[in-house]
Protein backbone atom coordinates (compact mmCIF):
# COMPACT_ATOMS: atom_id res chain seq x y z
CA UNK A 1 0.00 0.00 0.00
CA UNK A 2 1.51 3.28 -1.28
CA UNK A 3 1.88 5.33 1.91
CA UNK A 4 -1.03 8.24 1.66
CA UNK A 5 -0.51 11.81 2.34
CA UNK A 6 -2.51 14.41 1.97
CA UNK A 7 -3.24 16.08 -0.97
CA UNK A 8 -2.75 19.37 -0.14
CA UNK A 9 -3.71 22.19 -3.13
CA UNK A 10 -0.47 23.49 -3.62
CA UNK A 11 0.22 25.19 -6.91
CA UNK A 12 3.47 25.34 -6.83
CA UNK A 13 4.18 21.71 -6.23
CA UNK A 14 5.08 19.54 -8.69
CA UNK A 15 3.67 17.26 -11.36
CA UNK A 16 4.90 12.98 -11.35
CA UNK A 17 5.71 11.40 -14.68
CA UNK A 18 6.92 8.34 -14.91
CA UNK A 19 7.83 5.59 -17.30
CA UNK A 20 9.52 2.53 -17.99
CA UNK A 21 12.11 4.31 -19.90
CA UNK A 22 12.53 7.26 -22.27
CA UNK A 23 9.12 6.79 -23.85
CA UNK A 24 7.13 9.33 -21.69
CA UNK A 25 8.89 12.08 -22.01
CA UNK A 26 6.97 12.05 -25.40
CA UNK A 27 3.93 12.87 -22.78
CA UNK A 28 6.69 14.98 -20.64
CA UNK A 29 7.35 17.15 -23.63
CA UNK A 30 3.63 17.43 -24.63
CA UNK A 31 2.83 18.40 -21.05
CA UNK A 32 5.67 21.15 -21.09
CA UNK A 33 4.34 22.41 -23.93
CA UNK A 34 0.87 23.01 -23.10
CA UNK A 35 1.76 24.17 -19.32
CA UNK A 36 5.15 25.48 -19.09
CA UNK A 37 4.69 27.16 -15.56
CA UNK A 38 4.69 23.86 -14.46
CA UNK A 39 8.04 22.03 -12.33
CA UNK A 40 8.37 18.39 -13.77
CA UNK A 41 9.78 15.78 -12.40
CA UNK A 42 10.40 12.47 -14.65
CA UNK A 43 11.30 8.85 -13.20
CA UNK A 44 12.46 6.88 -15.74
CA UNK A 45 12.77 2.72 -14.67
CA UNK A 46 15.93 2.16 -17.19
CA UNK A 47 16.72 -0.68 -14.92
CA UNK A 48 13.88 -2.46 -15.88
CA UNK A 49 12.48 -1.32 -19.45
CA UNK A 50 10.58 -2.70 -21.19
CA UNK A 51 7.37 -3.05 -19.43
CA UNK A 52 5.58 -4.55 -22.59
CA UNK A 53 6.79 -7.86 -21.89
CA UNK A 54 6.49 -8.01 -17.87
CA UNK A 55 3.58 -9.60 -16.32
CA UNK A 56 1.19 -7.30 -14.56
CA UNK A 57 2.30 -8.29 -11.01
CA UNK A 58 5.62 -7.36 -11.85
CA UNK A 59 4.57 -3.87 -13.47
CA UNK A 60 2.22 -3.12 -10.40
CA UNK A 61 5.12 -4.05 -7.82
CA UNK A 62 7.48 -1.51 -9.93
CA UNK A 63 4.55 1.30 -10.67
CA UNK A 64 3.93 0.94 -6.71
CA UNK A 65 7.62 1.76 -5.76
CA UNK A 66 7.99 4.74 -8.36
CA UNK A 67 4.54 6.36 -7.36
CA UNK A 68 5.86 6.23 -3.48
CA UNK A 69 8.91 7.84 -4.73
CA UNK A 70 7.37 10.78 -6.43
CA UNK A 71 4.90 10.94 -3.56
CA UNK A 72 7.47 11.68 -0.99
CA UNK A 73 9.04 14.36 -3.96
CA UNK A 74 5.73 16.15 -3.25
CA UNK A 75 3.83 15.79 -6.12
CA UNK A 76 0.28 17.31 -6.91
CA UNK A 77 -0.60 14.87 -9.95
CA UNK A 78 1.16 11.44 -11.08
CA UNK A 79 1.11 10.76 -14.76
CA UNK A 80 1.46 7.29 -16.18
CA UNK A 81 3.12 8.04 -18.99
CA UNK A 82 3.48 4.20 -20.37
CA UNK A 83 0.69 2.35 -21.67
CA UNK A 84 1.35 -0.97 -20.20
CA UNK A 85 1.61 0.73 -16.16
CA UNK A 86 -1.49 2.57 -17.40
CA UNK A 87 -2.63 -0.87 -18.51
CA UNK A 88 -1.84 -3.05 -15.50
CA UNK A 89 -1.30 -0.47 -12.83
CA UNK A 90 -3.66 2.54 -12.97
CA UNK A 91 -6.53 1.11 -10.75
CA UNK A 92 -4.32 0.20 -8.44
CA UNK A 93 -2.51 3.59 -7.98
CA UNK A 94 -5.43 5.72 -8.06
CA UNK A 95 -7.08 3.36 -4.93
CA UNK A 96 -3.67 3.84 -3.11
CA UNK A 97 -2.49 7.45 -3.57
CA UNK A 98 -3.98 10.34 -2.24
CA UNK A 99 -2.84 12.55 -5.44
CA UNK A 100 -4.84 12.41 -8.81
CA UNK A 101 -3.15 9.68 -11.11
CA UNK A 102 -3.99 10.28 -14.82
CA UNK A 103 -2.77 7.32 -17.63
CA UNK A 104 -2.19 7.42 -21.18
CA UNK A 105 -4.90 5.08 -22.04
CA UNK A 106 -8.08 7.11 -21.01
CA UNK A 107 -7.05 9.96 -22.79
CA UNK A 108 -6.29 8.67 -26.00
CA UNK A 109 -9.61 6.09 -26.35
CA UNK A 110 -11.92 9.03 -25.71
CA UNK A 111 -10.04 11.01 -28.53
CA UNK A 112 -9.97 8.15 -30.60
CA UNK A 113 -13.78 7.62 -30.25
CA UNK A 114 -14.82 11.49 -30.90
CA UNK A 115 -12.80 11.35 -34.31
CA UNK A 116 -13.80 7.67 -35.54
CA UNK A 117 -16.66 8.13 -37.89
CA UNK A 118 -17.08 4.47 -39.18
CA UNK A 119 -16.36 2.84 -35.70
CA UNK A 120 -13.75 1.01 -36.28
CA UNK A 121 -10.56 1.99 -34.80
CA UNK A 122 -7.40 0.57 -34.48
CA UNK A 123 -4.61 0.57 -31.46
CA UNK A 124 -1.20 -0.16 -32.42
CA UNK A 125 0.84 -1.01 -29.26
CA UNK A 126 3.24 -3.40 -27.23
CA UNK A 127 2.20 -7.08 -26.16
CA UNK A 128 1.77 -6.10 -22.66
CA UNK A 129 -0.60 -2.92 -23.59
CA UNK A 130 -2.78 -5.59 -26.21
CA UNK A 131 -3.10 -8.32 -24.21
CA UNK A 132 -4.07 -6.31 -21.23
CA UNK A 133 -7.11 -5.45 -23.46
CA UNK A 134 -7.21 -1.60 -21.75
CA UNK A 135 -8.02 0.28 -24.96
CA UNK A 136 -10.66 -1.97 -26.09
CA UNK A 137 -12.13 -2.15 -22.35
CA UNK A 138 -11.95 1.94 -22.18
CA UNK A 139 -13.57 2.34 -25.45
CA UNK A 140 -16.52 0.22 -24.97
CA UNK A 141 -17.63 2.15 -22.37
CA UNK A 142 -18.42 5.38 -24.42
CA UNK A 143 -18.69 3.85 -27.69
CA UNK A 144 -20.31 0.61 -29.59
CA UNK A 145 -16.70 1.42 -32.13
CA UNK A 146 -14.65 -2.15 -33.35
CA UNK A 147 -11.10 -2.25 -31.74
CA UNK A 148 -8.70 -3.86 -33.70
CA UNK A 149 -5.30 -4.29 -31.67
CA UNK A 150 -2.01 -4.83 -33.15
CA UNK A 151 1.51 -5.84 -31.15
CA UNK A 152 4.07 -3.76 -33.26
CA UNK A 153 7.46 -5.52 -30.81
CA UNK A 154 9.76 -3.70 -33.20
CA UNK A 155 8.69 -0.41 -33.31
CA UNK A 156 10.48 0.72 -29.78
CA UNK A 157 13.98 -0.55 -30.87
CA UNK A 158 13.76 1.40 -34.24
CA UNK A 159 12.76 3.66 -32.46
CA UNK A 160 15.52 4.05 -29.85
CA UNK A 161 18.18 3.41 -33.69
CA UNK A 162 16.96 6.65 -33.82
CA UNK A 163 15.40 4.89 -37.52
CA UNK A 164 12.55 7.19 -37.65
CA UNK A 165 11.70 7.21 -41.29
CA UNK A 166 13.33 5.34 -44.51
CA UNK A 167 13.27 1.66 -46.43
CA UNK A 168 13.39 -0.55 -43.77
CA UNK A 169 11.07 2.05 -41.02
CA UNK A 170 8.41 2.11 -43.72
CA UNK A 171 8.34 -1.74 -44.39
CA UNK A 172 8.32 -2.43 -40.64
CA UNK A 173 4.93 -0.23 -40.63
CA UNK A 174 3.72 -1.70 -43.47
CA UNK A 175 3.43 -5.31 -41.92
CA UNK A 176 1.86 -4.47 -39.14
CA UNK A 177 -0.31 -1.97 -40.78
CA UNK A 178 -1.55 -4.82 -43.37
CA UNK A 179 -4.51 -6.26 -41.18
CA UNK A 180 -5.56 -2.79 -39.74
CA UNK A 181 -6.03 -1.20 -43.06
CA UNK A 182 -8.08 -4.32 -44.13
CA UNK A 183 -10.65 -3.35 -41.36
CA UNK A 184 -11.54 -0.54 -42.71
CA UNK A 185 -10.36 1.92 -39.44
CA UNK A 186 -10.68 5.76 -39.79
CA UNK A 187 -8.62 6.31 -36.45
CA UNK A 188 -5.11 4.74 -35.36
CA UNK A 189 -4.22 5.03 -31.48
CA UNK A 190 -0.59 5.36 -30.87
CA UNK A 191 -0.90 3.26 -28.20
CA UNK A 192 2.88 3.50 -26.62
CA UNK A 193 4.88 6.55 -26.03
CA UNK A 194 7.57 5.73 -28.39
CA UNK A 195 5.46 6.17 -31.26
CA UNK A 196 5.21 9.77 -31.93
CA UNK A 197 7.98 9.77 -33.20
CA UNK A 198 7.61 7.85 -36.11
CA UNK A 199 4.06 9.83 -36.55
CA UNK A 200 4.76 10.79 -39.38
CA UNK A 201 6.40 7.86 -41.10
CA UNK A 202 2.88 6.05 -39.98
CA UNK A 203 0.49 8.95 -41.49
CA UNK A 204 2.32 8.66 -44.86
CA UNK A 205 1.95 4.97 -44.73
CA UNK A 206 -2.01 4.96 -43.63
CA UNK A 207 -3.20 7.95 -45.77
CA UNK A 208 -5.06 10.92 -44.55
CA UNK A 209 -8.22 9.36 -44.60
CA UNK A 210 -6.90 7.87 -41.46
CA UNK A 211 -6.74 10.33 -37.82
CA UNK A 212 -4.22 9.48 -35.76
CA UNK A 213 -4.53 9.90 -32.03
CA UNK A 214 -1.28 10.93 -30.32
CA UNK A 215 -1.99 9.68 -26.63
CA UNK A 216 1.17 12.29 -25.32
CA UNK A 217 -1.53 15.06 -26.53
CA UNK A 218 -4.22 13.90 -25.16
CA UNK A 219 -2.67 13.01 -21.88
CA UNK A 220 -1.31 16.34 -21.97
CA UNK A 221 -4.57 18.09 -21.86
CA UNK A 222 -6.27 15.24 -19.44
CA UNK A 223 -3.49 17.06 -17.42
CA UNK A 224 -4.26 20.30 -17.46
CA UNK A 225 -7.91 19.82 -17.44
CA UNK A 226 -8.23 17.78 -14.37
CA UNK A 227 -5.25 20.59 -12.74
CA UNK A 228 -7.89 23.83 -13.98
CA UNK A 229 -10.63 21.68 -11.93
CA UNK A 230 -9.26 21.00 -8.80
CA UNK A 231 -7.31 24.95 -9.36
CA UNK A 232 -3.87 24.15 -8.65
CA UNK A 233 -2.51 24.97 -12.11
CA UNK A 234 0.90 27.17 -11.07
CA UNK A 235 1.02 30.61 -11.73
CA UNK A 236 4.87 30.32 -13.06
CA UNK A 237 6.11 31.41 -15.75
CA UNK A 238 8.90 28.86 -16.74
CA UNK A 239 8.82 25.56 -14.70
CA UNK A 240 11.86 23.51 -14.36
CA UNK A 241 12.11 19.57 -15.10
CA UNK A 242 14.07 17.01 -12.87
CA UNK A 243 15.12 13.92 -13.73
CA UNK A 244 15.80 10.05 -12.31
CA UNK A 245 15.94 6.88 -13.69
CA UNK A 246 16.91 3.83 -12.10
CA UNK A 247 20.07 2.46 -14.53
CA UNK A 248 22.70 4.10 -16.77
CA UNK A 249 21.46 8.29 -16.42
CA UNK A 250 24.57 8.92 -18.89
CA UNK A 251 22.73 6.65 -21.68
CA UNK A 252 19.17 8.47 -20.45
CA UNK A 253 20.88 12.22 -21.46
CA UNK A 254 22.02 10.99 -24.89
CA UNK A 255 19.09 9.16 -25.90
CA UNK A 256 15.98 11.06 -23.86
CA UNK A 257 16.75 14.25 -25.70
CA UNK A 258 15.20 12.57 -28.86
CA UNK A 259 12.23 12.03 -26.95
CA UNK A 260 12.03 15.08 -25.11
CA UNK A 261 13.16 17.27 -27.97
CA UNK A 262 15.07 19.51 -24.93
CA UNK A 263 18.62 18.89 -23.69
CA UNK A 264 18.40 16.64 -20.42
CA UNK A 265 21.42 16.97 -18.30
CA UNK A 266 21.66 16.10 -14.38
CA UNK A 267 19.89 13.20 -14.50
CA UNK A 268 19.78 11.45 -10.93
CA UNK A 269 19.79 7.59 -10.28
CA UNK A 270 17.28 6.53 -8.12
CA UNK A 271 17.52 2.25 -7.47
CA UNK A 272 14.59 0.69 -6.75
CA UNK A 273 14.53 -1.58 -3.79
CA UNK A 274 12.95 -4.70 -6.07
CA UNK B 1 28.98 -13.64 -2.08
CA UNK B 2 27.76 -16.22 -3.23
CA UNK B 3 27.95 -19.20 -0.78
CA UNK B 4 30.29 -21.77 -1.42
CA UNK B 5 29.59 -25.30 -1.77
CA UNK B 6 32.02 -27.98 -2.57
CA UNK B 7 32.31 -29.14 -6.39
CA UNK B 8 32.27 -33.04 -5.32
CA UNK B 9 32.65 -34.91 -8.22
CA UNK B 10 29.39 -36.13 -9.02
CA UNK B 11 28.88 -36.95 -12.88
CA UNK B 12 25.05 -37.33 -12.80
CA UNK B 13 24.41 -34.35 -11.36
CA UNK B 14 23.15 -31.34 -13.90
CA UNK B 15 24.46 -28.53 -15.84
CA UNK B 16 22.90 -25.13 -14.58
CA UNK B 17 22.53 -22.54 -17.97
CA UNK B 18 21.11 -18.96 -17.31
CA UNK B 19 20.51 -16.04 -19.94
CA UNK B 20 17.88 -12.97 -19.46
CA UNK B 21 15.84 -14.59 -22.08
CA UNK B 22 15.20 -16.98 -24.67
CA UNK B 23 18.35 -16.56 -26.31
CA UNK B 24 20.56 -18.83 -23.83
CA UNK B 25 18.29 -21.76 -24.94
CA UNK B 26 20.35 -21.79 -28.16
CA UNK B 27 23.12 -22.84 -26.16
CA UNK B 28 21.38 -25.17 -24.26
CA UNK B 29 20.22 -26.97 -27.20
CA UNK B 30 24.12 -26.72 -28.28
CA UNK B 31 24.85 -28.63 -24.90
CA UNK B 32 22.01 -31.27 -25.48
CA UNK B 33 22.96 -32.34 -28.68
CA UNK B 34 26.45 -32.46 -28.11
CA UNK B 35 25.97 -34.08 -24.25
CA UNK B 36 22.47 -36.10 -24.58
CA UNK B 37 23.04 -37.56 -21.12
CA UNK B 38 23.48 -34.36 -19.11
CA UNK B 39 20.33 -33.10 -16.60
CA UNK B 40 20.22 -29.45 -17.81
CA UNK B 41 18.42 -26.71 -15.43
CA UNK B 42 17.46 -23.74 -17.17
CA UNK B 43 16.64 -20.50 -15.55
CA UNK B 44 15.65 -17.33 -17.84
CA UNK B 45 15.51 -13.89 -15.97
CA UNK B 46 12.69 -12.70 -18.07
CA UNK B 47 11.21 -10.49 -15.02
CA UNK B 48 14.65 -7.97 -16.05
CA UNK B 49 15.39 -9.21 -19.59
CA UNK B 50 16.77 -7.66 -21.82
CA UNK B 51 20.37 -7.12 -20.38
CA UNK B 52 22.12 -5.65 -23.20
CA UNK B 53 21.23 -1.97 -22.19
CA UNK B 54 21.57 -2.55 -18.42
CA UNK B 55 24.86 -1.67 -16.58
CA UNK B 56 27.67 -3.56 -15.02
CA UNK B 57 26.47 -3.52 -11.59
CA UNK B 58 22.66 -4.33 -12.21
CA UNK B 59 23.71 -7.38 -14.54
CA UNK B 60 26.56 -8.76 -11.59
CA UNK B 61 23.66 -8.38 -9.03
CA UNK B 62 21.10 -10.23 -10.98
CA UNK B 63 23.47 -12.97 -11.96
CA UNK B 64 24.83 -13.86 -8.36
CA UNK B 65 21.22 -14.14 -7.66
CA UNK B 66 21.12 -16.50 -10.26
CA UNK B 67 24.08 -18.39 -10.01
CA UNK B 68 23.28 -18.74 -6.22
CA UNK B 69 20.07 -20.14 -7.02
CA UNK B 70 21.48 -22.95 -9.51
CA UNK B 71 24.43 -24.06 -6.85
CA UNK B 72 21.43 -24.71 -4.64
CA UNK B 73 20.28 -27.09 -7.06
CA UNK B 74 23.17 -28.68 -7.10
CA UNK B 75 24.56 -28.06 -10.44
CA UNK B 76 28.16 -29.39 -11.28
CA UNK B 77 28.81 -26.80 -13.96
CA UNK B 78 27.44 -22.84 -14.38
CA UNK B 79 27.35 -21.29 -18.22
CA UNK B 80 26.25 -17.96 -18.68
CA UNK B 81 24.31 -18.46 -21.83
CA UNK B 82 23.96 -14.70 -22.17
CA UNK B 83 26.82 -12.18 -23.90
CA UNK B 84 26.22 -9.56 -22.04
CA UNK B 85 26.05 -11.25 -18.58
CA UNK B 86 29.21 -13.38 -19.53
CA UNK B 87 31.19 -9.55 -20.19
CA UNK B 88 29.91 -7.86 -17.08
CA UNK B 89 29.66 -10.58 -14.41
CA UNK B 90 31.86 -13.93 -15.65
CA UNK B 91 35.02 -12.73 -13.92
CA UNK B 92 32.61 -12.21 -10.51
CA UNK B 93 31.26 -15.59 -10.74
CA UNK B 94 34.58 -17.91 -11.48
CA UNK B 95 35.70 -15.93 -8.12
CA UNK B 96 32.79 -16.58 -6.21
CA UNK B 97 31.56 -19.85 -7.11
CA UNK B 98 33.02 -23.10 -6.45
CA UNK B 99 32.03 -24.77 -9.37
CA UNK B 100 33.28 -23.95 -12.96
CA UNK B 101 31.93 -21.48 -14.66
CA UNK B 102 32.14 -20.98 -18.16
CA UNK B 103 30.76 -17.98 -20.71
CA UNK B 104 29.92 -17.34 -24.32
CA UNK B 105 32.80 -15.01 -24.95
CA UNK B 106 35.89 -16.83 -24.61
CA UNK B 107 35.06 -20.24 -26.80
CA UNK B 108 33.48 -17.83 -29.41
CA UNK B 109 36.57 -15.62 -29.37
CA UNK B 110 38.96 -18.68 -29.48
CA UNK B 111 37.55 -20.20 -32.82
CA UNK B 112 37.36 -16.77 -34.21
CA UNK B 113 40.52 -16.86 -34.32
CA UNK B 114 41.61 -19.66 -35.28
CA UNK B 115 39.48 -19.26 -37.75
CA UNK B 116 40.50 -15.65 -39.10
CA UNK B 117 43.10 -15.53 -42.10
CA UNK B 118 43.68 -11.87 -42.62
CA UNK B 119 42.66 -11.48 -39.21
CA UNK B 120 40.01 -9.10 -39.23
CA UNK B 121 37.04 -10.46 -37.14
CA UNK B 122 33.57 -8.51 -37.26
CA UNK B 123 31.35 -9.35 -34.06
CA UNK B 124 27.70 -8.28 -33.38
CA UNK B 125 26.06 -8.47 -30.56
CA UNK B 126 23.65 -6.09 -28.03
CA UNK B 127 24.57 -2.60 -27.14
CA UNK B 128 25.56 -3.94 -23.47
CA UNK B 129 28.54 -6.59 -24.99
CA UNK B 130 29.97 -4.24 -27.33
CA UNK B 131 30.57 -1.49 -24.59
CA UNK B 132 32.21 -3.95 -22.41
CA UNK B 133 34.72 -4.62 -24.97
CA UNK B 134 35.04 -8.13 -23.88
CA UNK B 135 35.18 -9.67 -27.81
CA UNK B 136 38.07 -7.87 -28.51
CA UNK B 137 39.81 -8.00 -25.23
CA UNK B 138 39.31 -11.90 -25.20
CA UNK B 139 40.81 -12.05 -28.91
CA UNK B 140 43.51 -9.69 -28.32
CA UNK B 141 44.88 -12.11 -25.78
CA UNK B 142 45.62 -14.82 -28.38
CA UNK B 143 46.18 -12.66 -31.36
CA UNK B 144 47.04 -9.46 -33.30
CA UNK B 145 43.64 -9.55 -35.26
CA UNK B 146 42.26 -6.22 -35.60
CA UNK B 147 38.51 -6.78 -34.26
CA UNK B 148 35.50 -4.49 -35.44
CA UNK B 149 32.14 -4.71 -33.34
CA UNK B 150 28.77 -3.33 -34.90
CA UNK B 151 25.56 -3.27 -32.41
CA UNK B 152 22.67 -4.37 -33.55
CA UNK B 153 19.62 -3.57 -31.52
CA UNK B 154 16.92 -4.55 -33.77
CA UNK B 155 18.21 -8.54 -34.35
CA UNK B 156 16.55 -9.53 -30.57
CA UNK B 157 13.08 -8.39 -31.09
CA UNK B 158 13.49 -9.61 -35.33
CA UNK B 159 13.65 -12.70 -34.22
CA UNK B 160 11.57 -12.89 -31.36
CA UNK B 161 8.79 -11.75 -33.62
CA UNK B 162 9.81 -15.04 -35.53
CA UNK B 163 10.98 -12.74 -38.73
CA UNK B 164 13.92 -15.04 -39.06
CA UNK B 165 13.85 -14.27 -43.19
CA UNK B 166 12.33 -12.37 -45.56
CA UNK B 167 12.54 -8.54 -46.85
CA UNK B 168 12.74 -6.82 -44.11
CA UNK B 169 15.29 -9.19 -42.14
CA UNK B 170 17.50 -8.78 -44.84
CA UNK B 171 17.25 -5.15 -45.18
CA UNK B 172 17.90 -4.82 -41.32
CA UNK B 173 20.93 -6.98 -41.80
CA UNK B 174 22.12 -5.32 -44.51
CA UNK B 175 22.41 -2.13 -43.02
CA UNK B 176 24.50 -3.44 -39.97
CA UNK B 177 26.59 -5.20 -42.08
CA UNK B 178 27.31 -2.30 -44.12
CA UNK B 179 30.63 -1.37 -42.41
CA UNK B 180 31.89 -4.68 -41.06
CA UNK B 181 32.25 -5.69 -44.86
CA UNK B 182 33.72 -2.66 -45.48
CA UNK B 183 36.45 -3.42 -43.27
CA UNK B 184 37.11 -7.12 -45.02
CA UNK B 185 36.77 -9.24 -42.50
CA UNK B 186 36.89 -12.93 -42.83
CA UNK B 187 35.30 -14.21 -39.95
CA UNK B 188 31.43 -13.14 -38.33
CA UNK B 189 31.22 -13.30 -34.36
CA UNK B 190 27.67 -14.06 -33.50
CA UNK B 191 27.92 -12.29 -30.33
CA UNK B 192 23.92 -12.76 -28.82
CA UNK B 193 22.16 -15.75 -28.69
CA UNK B 194 19.67 -15.11 -30.66
CA UNK B 195 21.40 -14.79 -33.55
CA UNK B 196 21.66 -18.58 -34.67
CA UNK B 197 18.26 -18.57 -35.16
CA UNK B 198 19.22 -16.24 -38.49
CA UNK B 199 22.81 -17.12 -39.25
CA UNK B 200 21.22 -18.35 -42.65
CA UNK B 201 20.56 -14.92 -43.53
CA UNK B 202 23.41 -13.17 -42.18
CA UNK B 203 25.59 -16.35 -44.07
CA UNK B 204 23.42 -15.15 -47.56
CA UNK B 205 24.10 -11.64 -47.04
CA UNK B 206 27.96 -11.71 -45.94
CA UNK B 207 28.60 -14.22 -48.47
CA UNK B 208 30.71 -17.52 -48.61
CA UNK B 209 33.94 -16.04 -47.98
CA UNK B 210 33.15 -14.81 -44.25
CA UNK B 211 33.14 -17.79 -41.91
CA UNK B 212 30.56 -17.63 -39.44
CA UNK B 213 31.29 -18.74 -35.61
CA UNK B 214 28.10 -19.03 -33.62
CA UNK B 215 28.84 -18.98 -29.83
CA UNK B 216 26.18 -21.09 -28.87
CA UNK B 217 27.97 -24.36 -30.33
CA UNK B 218 31.52 -23.74 -29.24
CA UNK B 219 30.29 -22.74 -25.70
CA UNK B 220 28.50 -26.24 -25.90
CA UNK B 221 32.18 -27.70 -27.10
CA UNK B 222 33.84 -25.99 -23.93
CA UNK B 223 31.43 -27.18 -21.98
CA UNK B 224 32.06 -30.83 -22.63
CA UNK B 225 35.77 -30.54 -22.97
CA UNK B 226 36.11 -29.01 -18.87
CA UNK B 227 33.81 -31.91 -17.90
CA UNK B 228 36.08 -34.42 -19.77
CA UNK B 229 38.71 -32.96 -18.05
CA UNK B 230 37.45 -33.39 -14.53
CA UNK B 231 35.74 -36.66 -15.49
CA UNK B 232 32.52 -35.30 -14.45
CA UNK B 233 30.29 -36.41 -17.58
CA UNK B 234 27.36 -38.27 -17.42
CA UNK B 235 26.64 -42.37 -18.06
CA UNK B 236 23.27 -41.59 -18.61
CA UNK B 237 22.04 -42.47 -22.22
CA UNK B 238 19.07 -39.21 -22.18
CA UNK B 239 18.73 -36.09 -19.83
CA UNK B 240 15.95 -34.33 -18.19
CA UNK B 241 15.21 -30.61 -18.92
CA UNK B 242 13.87 -28.00 -16.09
CA UNK B 243 12.99 -24.73 -16.76
CA UNK B 244 12.56 -21.69 -14.22
CA UNK B 245 11.96 -18.88 -15.47
CA UNK B 246 11.36 -15.59 -13.62
CA UNK B 247 8.17 -13.73 -15.22
CA UNK B 248 5.63 -14.99 -17.43
CA UNK B 249 6.21 -18.65 -18.16
CA UNK B 250 3.43 -19.62 -20.14
CA UNK B 251 5.50 -16.75 -22.67
CA UNK B 252 8.33 -18.81 -22.08
CA UNK B 253 6.95 -22.11 -23.01
CA UNK B 254 5.22 -20.37 -26.27
CA UNK B 255 8.35 -18.58 -27.20
CA UNK B 256 10.84 -20.81 -26.14
CA UNK B 257 10.48 -23.62 -28.56
CA UNK B 258 11.63 -21.26 -31.34
CA UNK B 259 15.24 -21.16 -29.54
CA UNK B 260 15.18 -24.95 -28.39
CA UNK B 261 14.37 -26.33 -31.31
CA UNK B 262 11.95 -28.86 -28.89
CA UNK B 263 8.58 -28.59 -26.88
CA UNK B 264 9.44 -26.96 -23.51
CA UNK B 265 6.89 -27.32 -20.29
CA UNK B 266 6.63 -26.87 -16.67
CA UNK B 267 8.04 -23.98 -16.82
CA UNK B 268 8.46 -22.96 -13.17
CA UNK B 269 7.88 -19.11 -11.56
CA UNK B 270 11.04 -18.39 -9.69
CA UNK B 271 10.91 -14.73 -8.45
CA UNK B 272 14.41 -13.14 -7.73
CA UNK B 273 14.77 -11.14 -4.71
CA UNK B 274 15.98 -8.72 -6.53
Amino acid sequence: MIEKISSKKVKNNPIGIFDSGFGGLTVMSAINKILPGENLIYFGDTAHVPYGSKSKDAVIKLSKEIAYFLIKNKVKTIVVACNTASAFALRFLQKNSNVPVIGVIEPGAKEAVLKSNNKAIGVIATEGTVLSGSYPSEIRKISKAKVYQQECPLLVPLVEEGWIKGEITNAVIKKYMKRLLEKKIDVLVLGCTHYPLIKKALAESIGQEIAIVDSAQATALEVKKNLAQKQILSNRKEGNFKFFVSDNPKKFEKIGKLFFEKRISNVKKQELWG
